[in-house]
């Protein structure tokens, strides 16, 4: 038997992982992924897109490139980042990543030591977190309510492990897995708490582009004073996933030592993938297929929202999403989804335990839905199923 | 200031990165990076596969996808192992990566704890050394000779090091960067002693379809009696490096943390670009492709062999490679290649030093040539400049 890393031995399957093989079963009606709504991609026209790419630059499109990636594609998010997030920045400031999940991994290595203290919404992206576990850093869930994080929660942490706080991580727009966005007053109130602290803050976006209601708001790196927010884009959600595109926006000693990080992990991500993006940028309209994308989900959201609302039965409680792909369902206290999994399979459909999103574990009463990959009959039918469920545990 | 990781510390810029951007000068002649030839890339045969993906799974093309990788690309691959590589294995003894790149990242996350050993070649690829460096491992570099790692200097690591050693790493096709290829005595006899010991072995073969005179050799792997080999493959030298794929062979044990592992890096490699390589081989004939690769590199490394022998000065010796992209230069003892840099850049023509290739320093009188992605007017030139570089320095 070889020996493994300490590193090696702390991965362990993870139950989500299990869930979405049970859930390739076409006949379950899953909540439990992430996935876009496929009917959406633009595949016609990535026909033209890619005939164009090699006609007019294939040669490049396909050989070794620099690791920092395609520059007129990080010039085009500049650009977004601008018209988009409300963020000023140059393509300098911008590196390509393979989905903002490689940003996670690169950034957990550069500041995590063992031991270190990340500080992250309760409950958070269980993504990230597992990204961030192979450094063996301690991490110290900040309360959260329906805006988001809680400043005192975080002055209070902050307080109490001083230095020893070396990162800190949250998605601030219609939250993965709960669904919550914090507004403006909230942001500034984070902020100003972390202006005053040499602390990185990795603010997590994949999501701000689809918002279905209510007022854009600054992200997190606008209202930055420091130099300390690393924003992380995604073309994941708003264009397609399987290309492993994203972006990281950071102050310039940051993103050189990504740059150095990533040449050892991967050499660089896809010549032609960073090309797709570009291409379909310039050659057809990436916000009105977004405004697409925008009207599908928040159609599909309202009526997750509404069934749960109509189905549901009482004492359990849900969250409104703004937008994004998910909402967060809280039980009764003492019912634990995980153990529920079993009936809700045997019903044929599928959500994501919320167990997995707390770091530190506990809070097994909650559950989070995703309403984005699922067409409307579905989405109805669905919700009466585990209604069904949930009455009987809740016992009326 | 925000403080990073003790890795992120040990991350410093490397010499070729910078000689690399400098080579971006398209009047030198650059015998310093690893390009394929961009002039064989079949990009007319591209545009029908992409649209033919688009057509028959666009979809799912696109979409997210399992971290294994594409089955039918899996299959494939275990086809060709056995065909290319004489090595039986099957699909679900495969997994895909990002480039074999990935693979070095996440073995040596795998196995490496501070300060264990790693047994290397001396000198070995520089991008290994790098990717493993960041688990602060130490590396013991075992003495090669013009057929490979020397057996006896290996016996003798193990024998001084014994449990501290976690991990062996070797090319033993066409090395990067000497060229140098292990007969099949030396083959056996490496994997004799292996075989007594839990050690694993990381065979990184990008090189392995790339010879151009003499016979195709076992690969350590079908060598191997105790599933200790983890055999790393690539397309980048065989087919596009900038689609960013390659795969991993191992037992299942070592499979399964990889991918974990990898799910926490970066959740799969592109479904798009690993369709494009899988596409190609059932639409095109990826062995023809392969033979007009040999065929060109051949003529190419002939040309630079006998430019070297008509116009280096006595005292300069370099390999003569059966396959793969490099050739490696020795000067006289106190001659520093990389000293010499700036007189080499002067008469634009550039290489890559070989002090690099050691981790642990010293053997500066070496450097790599590279001579697959240079037409042969230029192959010629260069030797001819690098030629009169080297008689001013040696003094005749
Ligand atoms: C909050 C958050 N961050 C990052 C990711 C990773 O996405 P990708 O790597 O596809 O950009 C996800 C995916 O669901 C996510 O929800
Ligand atoms: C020996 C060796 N291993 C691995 C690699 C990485 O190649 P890729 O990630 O493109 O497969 C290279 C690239 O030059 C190499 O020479």
């Amino acid at each position: 038997m070889v020996k493994f890393s300490e590193e090696a031995k702390s991965l362990h399957a993870s139950d989500i992982r299990e869930i979405l093989k049970v859930t390739e079963n076409p006949e379950i009606i899953s909540f439990a992924g992430g996935l876009p709504a496929p009917e959406l991609f633009p595949i016609d026209e990535m026909m033209k897109v890619d005939v164009e790419i090699l006609k007019k630059e294939g040669r490049q499109a396909v050989q070794y490139s620099t690791t920092e990636g395609y520059v007129p594609l990080r010039k085009q998010i500049a650009k977004r980042m601008k018209t988009s997030f409300h963020t000023d920045c140059t393509y300098e400031d911008i590196i390509i990543t393979a989905g903002s999940q490689q940003g996670l991994s690169l950034l957990g290595q550069l500041f995590l030591n063992e031991g270190d203290i990340v500080l992250v919404e309760s409950p958070t992206y269980m993504g990230a977190t597992t990204a961030f576990a192979v450094n063996f850093p301690q991490f110290v869930e900040v309360e959260t309510d329906d805006k988001g994080m809680v400043p005192e929660a975080l002055e209070a942490a902050i307080e109490k492990y001083g230095d020893r706080v070396r990162l800190m991580y949250v998605i601030p727009e219609f939250q993965n897995p709960t669904g919550i966005t914090w507004p403006l007053e909230r942001r500034q109130a984070i902020m100003d708490i972390m202006n005053k602290h040499d602390i990185p803050i990795i603010e997590d976006d994949p999501y701000g582009e689809l918002r279905y209601e209510g007022e854009t708001m600054p992200t997190l790196k606008s209202l930055d004073t420091q130099g300390n927010v690393i924003f992380l884009g995604s073309f994941s959600k708003i264009f397609m996933p399987g290309l492993r595109i994203g972006w990281m926006v950071a102050a310039h000693d940051i993103l050189e030592k990504a740059v150095m990080l990533k040449q050892t992990v991967d050499l660089q991500t896809s010549s032609f993938a960073q090309r797709q993006a570009s291409y379909y940028i310039d050659m057809y309209d990436l916000d009105a297929h977004v405004k697409q994308i925008r009207d599908l989900y928040g159609k599909r959201r309202t009526l997750m929202y509404d069934s749960m609302k109509k189905y549901f039965p009482e004492g359990v409680s849900f969250t409104y999403p703004e937008g994004g792909l998910f909402t967060w369902v809280t039980l009764p206290e003492g019912l634990d989804a995980k153990a529920m999994m079993p009936e809700v399979i045997e019903k044929k459909v599928a959500y994501v335990p919320g167990g997995a999103f707390y770091p530190n574990g506990g809070n097994a009463n909650h559950f989070r839905l995703n309403y984005s990959n699922m067409p409307e009959d579905r989405i109805v039918e669905g919700i009466k199923r585990l209604a069904e469920v949930l009455k009987e545990k809740i016992g009326k």
